[in-house]
């Protein structure tokens, strides 16, 4: 499958060493660079104009499901973090401090956001009145700090970009109803936008966020069979509404806490599809969320009219809401067709004098090698044809291997067996965190999310009673 | 003027007391809060929609002009801060520095980003290498943190948000050209977007940016004739150049250090706007920036067919692009009228049984009392006359204001009785530090800009052959 020029050359084997893959292929195709502080990463443009496009997606859908974007402060007085006890628990190891400001020591330290419940738990706390005020409904998207010992761009860097929701209900039911919904939204925006099959569930106790009553996860499998938690919904309960006095007067007149609920997703899912479609020629990019959908390379680009012919088809492709991209520059048509290969543009076009005679221009999508050769008359609707079928088979694709590489398992040697072979296990489990860690220690995978078909009729582990069946993987 | 309504009155006069009438607007309106640490702004959803079209405005501009996003650390090395000496000089009284993370004390303390031209230069440093990196002109939309005194909301906080521009050109030319160019992008944006008049001009010595060769700005008349800067750019030499080692192999075959400038705008520009447009009645937006442009008021709502006929015309108005709210809450119309008022939105409908009846609404501009009726056939067309007269009628106001209050100072004190009733003062000056100093010692009034005709022709200080004419004011 790879071929022999300089850009290939350039990737480590995606088949013998996929950690290299990701990493060369990250930062050959200009996507992210390491930053000067450990674990940070710099976004270069390349990267950044997946993660607008990532954004403007989703900001659409929460402006149409009725949230409104608003911004909190970066810095949290350190007394925030220790009023929800589990919260504390959970970030107090990997936060980063700022102890002085303006040239003098602070009288409290100030945390850099790690996620933003306590600040914005504060800010409800004074604006929450009545029952008229509810449900509030707020999004933010900004940076978040969170001190990583190991660190891999987008996967996992002291600073990331993410959005975090935060709202408040009156009731149990619809704060918990808000959390599944978004978590529905998630799943819905990761298929049709990134392409990308996910598995969507409750996470266990051991695995849920830390102060919320339930967590919900979005996990996906990367290419090699692990799986990458691609964005989470909390429900809170009262945990928050009570350590920030989130309380309002009902229409009984009686005075009482909220409900509260939280979710997110983040630059990694810039590392999700990569990994989901990537192959050995470098990046597979999903139509709706590629900078560049479609390249127009010219041949004989020194012939009178090529160039003009290609500034006109992209002129038409463009006005039909394509972003496109005329590569005008002197490298020859071999070095072009590689290097945009390599950054994954799913649409390549060559157009040379003997195609704009016959009227003609010759295509090929990024997932095949096959050209064909289309008539211009019709470009936009060709192209953009060419585009939709390549994001239906790219999810198709990705769904196909998730449901072959996915297994039940009985017992703990056929988990470790299937877990090495990179596939997603399916099994019982009796619901004690004995058990779980037990997984854990025996083949390093641990639950992903609980599955709605409870189906395993005994515990993969201590062979009791099953209570849940669960998706267990290795993960990032 | 001020009506004798529970809005109004929540609100100080804006002749008496305008740093009151600011602050009561902005809160009442529930554009912003404080947040929990000294300095720090919560921006409220209203607040925060006024941003996020300030942001989608001002980054077509830049994609237009070929500028791409990115996204560069928060947290600074301390010893990158020490590489220019200007630099470090002007910023580091108000840094906050993060000195424990992870749990752990920092080898070097880090620096939360005031500005990023250490930062990012030291990622160019590494990046460029030819002359066909050149010209490399990145942008980054995030937040920065300065830790100031004095603070208010939108003005000056301790951490704010805003863009800011970054490039690298081969020549000195280019990048000075460069760094007038997005000047006149800036004044185009503020003319047309905020409909605000501005003054643009290269600052002095004194005002320029820590560690440039020539700053230049952007000032805006308040209505209490204090100016606000609002937006700056930067011409930088070679200065950070040579400090983070931008060097490129040019044409000729020879290594040599690249040109630099920055420009950045903030959510200050939300303060602009409001101490442009404002009035008794609170904010008046301007049309461009608004987050609702038309609200509708039904009158007699309860009346079979009112409330579908105020949504049909929502629709028709929303079709045609405009942002529209109906209000159909429980509030008498009355209410809604100053409540409306009082968020600034540009025009406001009014459509009981009557008018639908009659095939008419009315409509009132937020800058009028004058109710007049229209056709519902054209309401669209209609709306959007409105809107755009109003944007035009903002700014003509404004700029009349600033040309009346505008003046021309031969002596000290005359600059002083000027600023003094509020006016910006056109001035010779010789080009002394000293003369400088004792103008703002003097009348505390600063020189916001150079302006480009030089026709006064003695130092307004020490009566010396001036240099320049410079408008002086008392600033934000």
């Amino acid at each position: 499958m790879a071929k022999d020029n300089q850009f290939v050359s350039q990737i480590a084997d995606i088949e013998a060493d996929f950690p290299q893959w990701y990493t060369d292929v990250v930062l050959k195709t200009q996507l992210v660079d390491y930053g000067p502080v450990k674990g940070t990463m710099v976004i270069r443009p390349y990267g950044y104009a997946i993660w607008e496009n990532i954004q403007r997606e989703m900001d659409a859908r929460f402006k149409a499901a009725g949230v409104q974007n608003a911004y909190f402060p970066l810095l949290i007085p350190m007394s925030f973090m220790t009023k929800e006890a589990e919260h504390v628990e959970g970030f107090a190891p990997e936060v980063a401090v700022v102890t002085h400001a303006g040239g003098a020591k602070l009288e409290e330290p100030l945390v850099v956001r790690p996620t933003s419940e306590t600040i914005i738990g504060h800010m409800y706390g004074k604006w929450v009145e009545s029952w008229r005020d509810l449900p509030l409904r707020l999004n933010q998207w900004c940076n978040v700090m969170r001190w990583e010992k190991t660190t891999r761009p987008f996967l996992r860097t002291s600073e990331f970009l993410w959005q975090e929701g935060h709202s408040v209900y009156a009731t149990a039911e619809e704060a918990e109803a808000e959390t599944l919904r978004m978590l529905a939204l998630y799943r819905e925006f990761a298929q049709n936008v990134l392409c990308m099959p996910v598995l969507t569930g409750r996470k266990t106790e051991k695995e849920k966020f830390a102060g919320a009553e339930a967590t919900y996860g979005m996990e996906a499998m990367m290419q090699d069979g692990k799986s990458l938690q691609s964005g989470t919904t909390h429900y809170m309960g009262q945990n928050f509404a009570k350590a920030f006095g989130i309380r309002f007067t009902g229409k009984d007149g009686a005075l009482q806490y909220g409900y509260t609920m939280s979710y997110g997703v983040s630059t990694r899912l810039i590392g999700a599809l990569i990994m989901t479609h990537g192959d050995a020629r470098g990046l597979v990019l999903p139509p709706p969320v590629a900078p560049v959908q479609v390249v127009i390379v010219p041949i004989a680009a020194k012939k009178e009219g090529v160039l003009e012919a290609c500034d006109a088809l992209a002129a038409q492709l463009k006005a039909a809401g394509m972003r496109v991209t005329v590569d005008a520059s002197d490298n020859s048509p071999g070095w072009k067709f590689n290097e945009w290969e390599m950054k994954g543009v799913p649409v390549r076009i060559e157009l040379g004098p003997r195609d704009i005679e016959a009227g003609k221009f010759v295509a090929v999508r990024r997932d095949g090698t096959e050209k064909k050769e289309y008539a211009l008359s019709s470009a936009a609707e060709t192209v953009k044809t060419l585009l939709d079928s390549l994001s239906s088979d790219l999810f198709a694709r990705a769904q196909a291997r998730m449901a072959e590489r996915t297994v039940n398992a009985g017992t703990l040697p056929e988990l470790l067996y299937g877990v090495n072979s990179g596939y997603f296990i399916r099994a019982g489990w009796c619901g004690e965190r004995a058990c779980e860690d037990k997984v854990k220690e025996f083949a390093q995978a641990t639950a992903r999310v609980i599955d709605e078909t409870n189906d395993m009729p005994v515990c993969v582990c201590c062979g009791k009673k099953a209570k849940h069946t669960v998706f267990f993987a290795r993960a990032y």
